[in-house]
């Protein structure tokens, strides 16, 4: 299979994910951040810092936090204090504020039995109010599946909370033994093999390598991505996986031949240095691939994929920018940091919506957008709900709408590379679609 | 603080942490592992193999499992298939066989409420048999303390399994905020930092970063590490530390200045591109850390130096090569891979022991040792069926013991550098040690 065949999951895997980012956009970036003392030219305190300078030192005292527990400065011996660390650090972030790409986390508690409601604590840590999440990776709500709690609760009574060691010194447990054996089945190769995070070692030469991080559970009969759906599994040599988003849980995979596998445990160090998984949520994710293998999981495919294309239809008919892309993810274009900013924060605060503006480094600077990703669980009430104080909020932030976007190309007229809704499932939806779109 | 002050840490991170090991040891042959096509003369099937490499080529075909999902090179184009993908992976496990350095883990699943004990499944995933641990890193048992595993259930009840994104898109808790608020708390610092695994960012020359992964939990009055310890924490700019270790959750942080923490925040990939750790786990880790700030943890860890003591005395008195060494862990020098792993496995089928044989790459080859690791859960009567059995064992594979190993050097006569036992706290064991010497 070339990369080309699962064109979902490239387009989204570049542009919009932040967690398999490919990290080039920020090398460059990360570079100059920890460039040593002879390249950055902060003037001492012994000096005599005037203009724009002396205005950044004063920003910067003024900034500081009244109380610190130190300054970095208090710890060099004189001879190497030329170097401001402490301003060296906040100017970096001053830099960041300055264009708008400076992260403030929402803090939000999912809440598992109303999935996909969250209690957002971002305005105070004392109170809370509800919300509804647009922006999360648990793609099918498999995070707060009875069985799946179940399989960690029993596990956790049993076996703890952690797993105690890497996987050679004491940290492979059966869970471990039977989730890999599980997802080699999910892919149809001899072997897999758990990692703790996404990271995998790249270290093969012309081996086919498909990274199907945003599609397994979400395509094919099985859940097993886009490879299953296509039927071309067995063209691909290795398969990487992860087991923190349609699976609801954390931690990653690769699957593949079984002496590539044993290859990789043998001599990877990023697999032998790394404490093990916690057993209990690998019974977990266990119990999540089983479930999304099943009938059940086709169900909650069938769901997903025709609310995405409900929402999806809704944004376009409303005439919002929806970047064209067949993935499970909506991108909606804003193309400006601070405004982004500023409908993730007004939807929030004021109408209980949180969507993630992603900006800088996740996309490149000037591609800046929404991304919305709806669940089986998102009811039309919920998109139409979404989409009014989008629209209110779009509108107040000095944001245009374009009369209409249509199913086809603006410039040539062809169909777009996404399936749109038919007829018939405009109709499924009560004319929902043609309703928020009169009232854009 | 300089790095030689924590010598206990230096000395267990750099020859005998599997996980946070420095990496140079393997990266030289990792790179030769990954060498492509060009460097690595393996002859093709078209050619005439005859020799070593037809006997190499005939092995392997035998190796091979009788039923795969494919071989490598069927999915080669021909004008590429000269190099053979598998036989190279299984050329290269094999080459780990013969040097002794290939790894079968042993699959445990270790037993909440019976701490350290587990159910050993290595022999057959079908059956099982209980076995005693002595090479874990959960220290002190916290995985599966009551309040620890409470947390966890109650967060999984609330807020399901994972946590569905990056910290930046809907993964930031407030979990998050309160642990990393109370791990600063800990190293008396004014913020800190979650990461999914101990990776952090080493990106800024002359500012004191001090690795405490194996200390934390462990030293201190609040468990704060060396640092802790020895009231030097204002001095270290920056703290590193797991909660897969002492605390017996999984995941690593950073303490430091508010604007350093917030620099790493922003600016590094390896944190922004991560999927978040699970809530449950984080509501976990931080009971965790509060019970070991308290007065419960201070009684802990003299139980577990306690132990640790009494130990390494017995070991030592048996004539057996502890390495000198002040840590928690404790090493015996085998220094010959094969019989490290003999002893291992023996222990293990035989005596329902568990203590893993530590072999290249962990420490460097020719010093092949085993890592034994009490904790205040093991009593001295299990030390006492351990070192029975290890002795039995030991003298079996062809091992020999020296006479008595003194708590002084036996070249320059001078006392070791980590505390033994005083005859007082010998008297408290009742003499179990000199026991067990008489028996050796």
């Amino acid at each position: 299979m070339n990369q080309r065949g699962s064109s979902v999951f490239c387009k989204a895997s570049l542009e919009l994910q932040e967690d398999v980012q490919e990290m080039n956009a920020v090398r460059k970036e990360v570079a100059e951040t920890s460039a040593g003392p002879s390249v950055v030219s902060v003037k001492t305190d012994g000096g005599d810092p005037s203009g724009l300078l002396k205005n950044f030192q004063d920003i910067m005292q003024k900034q500081r936090p009244e109380r610190v527990s130190h300054l970095l400065q208090d710890n060099l011996p004189k001879s190497v204090s030329t170097f401001q660390y402490d301003r060296f650090f906040e100017k970096k972030i001053d830099e960041k504020k300055n264009d708008h790409t400076y992260r403030v986390f929402k803090t939000v508690n999912r809440r598992a039995h109303i999935f996909p409601m969250a209690d957002d604590y971002s305005d105070s840590l004392i109170t809370k109010k509800q919300v509804s999440v647009w922006c999360s990776n648990d793609y099918l709500g498999m995070s707060r599946h009875p069985r799946v709690c179940g399989a960690v609760m029993d596990t956790l009574k049993q076996h703890g909370a952690g797993a105690g060691g890497t996987r050679n010194i004491s940290g492979t447990s059966k869970f471990h033994v039977d989730l890999e054996r599980e997802l080699a089945d999910l892919h149809g190769k001899d072997a897999a093999l758990l990692f703790s995070s996404c990271f995998v070692a790249h270290e093969f030469g012309a081996i086919t390598f498909v990274d199907e991080v945003h599609a397994v559970g979400l395509y094919g009969a099985r859940g097993g991505g886009i490879g299953d759906r296509d039927g071309v599994m067995p063209k691909m040599d290795i398969i990487s996986g992860t087991l923190g988003k349609a699976f609801g849980c954390v931690g990653g995979y690769i699957a593949s031949t079984s002496s590539l596998i044993d290859t990789v445990r043998s001599y990877a160090a990023g697999f032998i240095f790394t404490t093990s998984l916690p057993p209990m949520l690998l019974a977990g994710a266990l119990e999540s691939v089983r479930i999304l293998k099943s009938a059940e999981g086709r169900v909650l495919r069938r769901q997903h994929q025709r609310n995405v294309k409900l929402m999806r239809q809704m944004l376009m008919d409303a005439g919002l920018p929806v970047v064209h892309c067949p993935s499970h993810i909506i991108p909606v274009r804003v193309a400006d940091a601070a405004k982004n900013t500023e409908v993730c924060d007004e939807l929030m605060s004021r109408h209980n919506i949180y969507v993630q503006a992603i900006n800088y480094p996740t996309v490149p600077r000037g591609e800046e957008l929404l991304r919305i990703a709806p669940t089986p669980h998102h009811t039309p009430q919920m998109m139409n709900y979404f989409l009014e104080n989008l629209l209110v909020t779009w509108k107040q932030v000095g944001l245009e709408l374009k009369p209409h976007s249509s199913a086809e190309c603006n410039f040539c007229r062809r169909p777009l590379h996404f399936e749109v809704m038919s007829e018939r499932e405009k109709s499924y939806f009560s004319g929902l679609s043609k309703l928020v779109s009169a009232q854009a």
